[in-house]
């Protein structure tokens, strides 16, 4: 059985060798075992903060492995197979199942734009090869792809093995959307960290989110005011924490997660060309934002 | 002294005459005193759903002055005085200020764009004209303007009189930036029907709605639920209400107010041309929801 | 009968007295002159390079009948009558047909959007009220409502007296469409002074266009050059102005025209506030640009 | 020498064995082999059109090879490049000139947004690792990086082998912005089918298109007419050819072509899943379009 997923879903980065820009396993085990033990509720290897659309195929299965492996059913892992193509889709899903994963979420990749009914037998196809829940996710900013709330429900009404939905537009009306289409039934994850707040205040049972690697304690927080349904405690924390989740927004998870942990000494080395380090001067702010949370 | 403006601000519909058309003030009296007695922190004549900008001069006279006279300080009285020129939107504004407004609500209207610097010096002209608080208002998709927080900011903090902001994009970041801009100070009043709850749960101070005209007392319950910080009742009431609020921002706010008025035995007219009554498919599907709200 | 219209349909700006800001119709006139002597097809008074949004209905009706009478049939008149409510441009309609014009221009103008039937309706009894050819005018960037090629081609092929269509967004592909829809059977006007070369290619009537306020000579030319059929000729001069229209665009029509007009030492005063004169630094780089082109 | 590349640059599909998906070689010759010998001045394989992004590298190397080797220099072969990495694209680079290259295309391709320095940094290590002159590709509907005509001309300005730019945008200011830049320099070649006109009248070298692989002799006419200047015949001969571009742009490029070869008898497959077969009523419509330009 898989555990039932909520909560702080945590989203480890790719770690890389400085010297060669191979992928650093012990580093990001090491990564693993510091959100497992501060505050996550799953862990979600290969995602966008994850670098997963840079890595090669070799790239793919070893972090894939070595996290499910790492993890060691401490908590439900659920790993990102997205692809362009359907076939390499599939072969990643079933690799994921192999080696163990709780779940896998999946992003329609756009090259050329997909009909709706191209992205449903995408999804299908993947079902089909799987026996594992599958996560749909939604993110036409890194995608090319947005799939409206109609279609996000035809596909889990009519895939027996989707079970969750991530929604990372940042429209909160979505929410609302996907919410009414379900009569409340569809388990809704924010992926957009500035709206992590009004995301469960619409009733998330969870938020996708890459910044527990920099600050595991604070998104807990925000969970669990929410949770005891304490507004004015999770209006506190949330803005708290909002500077830090604009600003790995705007500069982009893998650049700015991969500087902060730099800063705080953990050495996770730097994102894969074309993408560059974080700039100096991003790396005061950062900093400075880091020192403010930290303080309390 | 002015009130204390907060929690459910109140826009009345402007009723017309179905026989020539012309604007119906003893309608409007009866609808006021509805809004007054059921829920209601303040009252807003001449905004977007009053049709203001379809009004003639005198028009707008009239139903300022029958308004602010009518609600006789039972309630705060915020007057649109919205206009393309700021010759005429300063003339508004001394006519409202001389019937005895509370507070001016001010949206800069778009023909051609307007620089920052324009916009800055067309709210400078009318506060200087007058010793009224202004209400900020921001709705691009109606004036075709949209003001970023920082300009918004600026206006705040530049102009005495510029004390309250309402932000209809239907953004929450937009709340988020210009709570951590002013560390809180503004006092922000959401104009975006389906955002109410998450509004309310950033911080907002109020909220600016025409769904008072037919549903007087689930915008309060809202606002008393998330006043309390009890976020569970808050989201229960708010996706209550929520099928009515995409419904009469779906359809436009004059058409389908006055729709909904005339459903419930409130005969309220129609809009003036060009804008026209709502369809009979439009009706049925208006009725039903309504129907769903009264019967608990 | 009226004029066949074709060619350059040039744009007057409405003057103020910079005393009080009211109409200087002397000035209005000498402009007329000026455009009627240097190569325009016709003459448009009161579209949106006039400030006809800006003016109250007694200076509307004022610069209608002095344009009007002042062109004294040298040229056909194209009187733009575009108001929010259906009421007051037919009212306008009726008096431009009075005062002899030989077509209305129209653009539906949105404060709340207009469904497809309410702006056909509204067309239909403008046209209805009068007898003149109407030129459907869509520029969604001023009046916020975009009227997408079917419904234009519905208005033309329903309504009689619906002759004309000046485009305004700026797609190319519009009028592929409209061309494509009719068969070629539809007098295309375009409104985007950058589009002008492309629009010609692609096959339109004539260009609509307030450029010849400050440089009258270079539209004909490239009207010239492209009823001839010469591809070069009409490039070279395209490319001449193409400075001037884009900064003409970029900087709004009244503003730029006006500061063109008093930098040539035509004096015709200031935009209408909120509309503010142009920056000296703009005023810099439009002297510039205009020294250039008088230079050949 | 390389030749110096104009006029229509065609752009072949690449066929897949119906049995197996894998790549057919064979009839990509016998494509290239029609391309060569109607009309076309280029060959561009690789490209959005060749589902380049959806091949594996092995499959990628076999097509660059195979189409370099095959046109055998009778036209100059410009070999799209475009990965998401750095890494990858160099050493694609690097393949393509070692197999005999002409040029090479490059688009930066987006899954986390790339600054302005990420994408110029890209380039030049491309350019750095190559003595081929190379072409930068701006489609942002399908890379999800929108290159602005500033950041466009830096490239050619600043990296020697930059020597020619394909615009994909179908914003016909984008080709008059780069003329100004570049005071007419850089040699500009249109991607946007439906704009062929209006580029070639704005003065584009050229026209980088799959539509050669069903109606060869139509883009070829439109450049000729364009060439002589004549642009009644130009605009003529585009309106034919204009319902099979927007067909083909509309309906993704590897599922209409791949479709009307089928059509028209030359077997090429079907493209890669997700993307699916052009429907039944969809090659009704293009049966119809190729034989209206057959009839001829």
């Amino acid at each position: 059985m898989t555990h039932k997923i909520h909560g702080i879903v945590s989203y480890p980065i790719t770690p890389f060798n400085p010297a060669d820009g191979s992928v650093d396993l012990p580093t990001l085990k090491r990564l693993i075992d510091r959100l497992v033990a501060n505050g996550s509720h799953a862990i979600a290897p290969l995602g966008s903060a994850g670098e997963s659309a840079y890595l090669t195929d070799a790239e793919w299965e070893a972090v894939a492995e070595a996290s499910i492996r790492h993890v060691a059913r401490r908590l439900p892992v659920i790993v990102g197979i997205s692809d362009l193509t359907t076939r390499n889709a599939v072969r990643r899903a079933k690799f994921a199942e192999q080696a163990g994963a709780d779940a896998v979420m999946v992003m329609p990749v756009a090259y050329w734009k997909l009909s709706d009914a191209e992205i449903f037998r995408h999804y299908a196809e993947i079902a089909q090869a799987v026996g594992l829940p599958i996560m749909v996710y939604n993110n036409p900013a890194t995608s090319g792809i947005d799939m409206p709330p109609a279609l996000i429900f035809k596909l889990f009404s009519e895939i027996d093995n989707v079970t969750m939905v991530k929604e990372s537009t940042g429209d909160i009306q979505r929410m609302h959307r996907l919410q009414q289409l379900s009569d409340g039934g569809i388990p809704l994850f924010n992926g957009s960290n500035p709206l992590a707040l009004e995301a469960f205040a619409a009733g998330a049972a969870g938020w996708c989110t890459a910044a527990p690697n920099l600050i595991p304690e604070w998104p807990a927080r925000l969970y669990e005011a929410c949770t005891r349904g304490d507004l004015v405690q999770a209006r506190e924390v949330f803005y708290r924490q909002l500077p830090l989740l604009q600003f790995i927004l705007k500069g982009g998870l893998p650049t700015t997660v991969k500087a902060g942990l730099n800063l705080v000494g953990f050495m996770a080395g730097i994102p894969r060309a074309p993408l560059q380090p974080l700039s100096k001067e991003g790396e005061a702010q950062l900093g400075a934002i880091l020192a403010g949370l930290a303080a309390r």
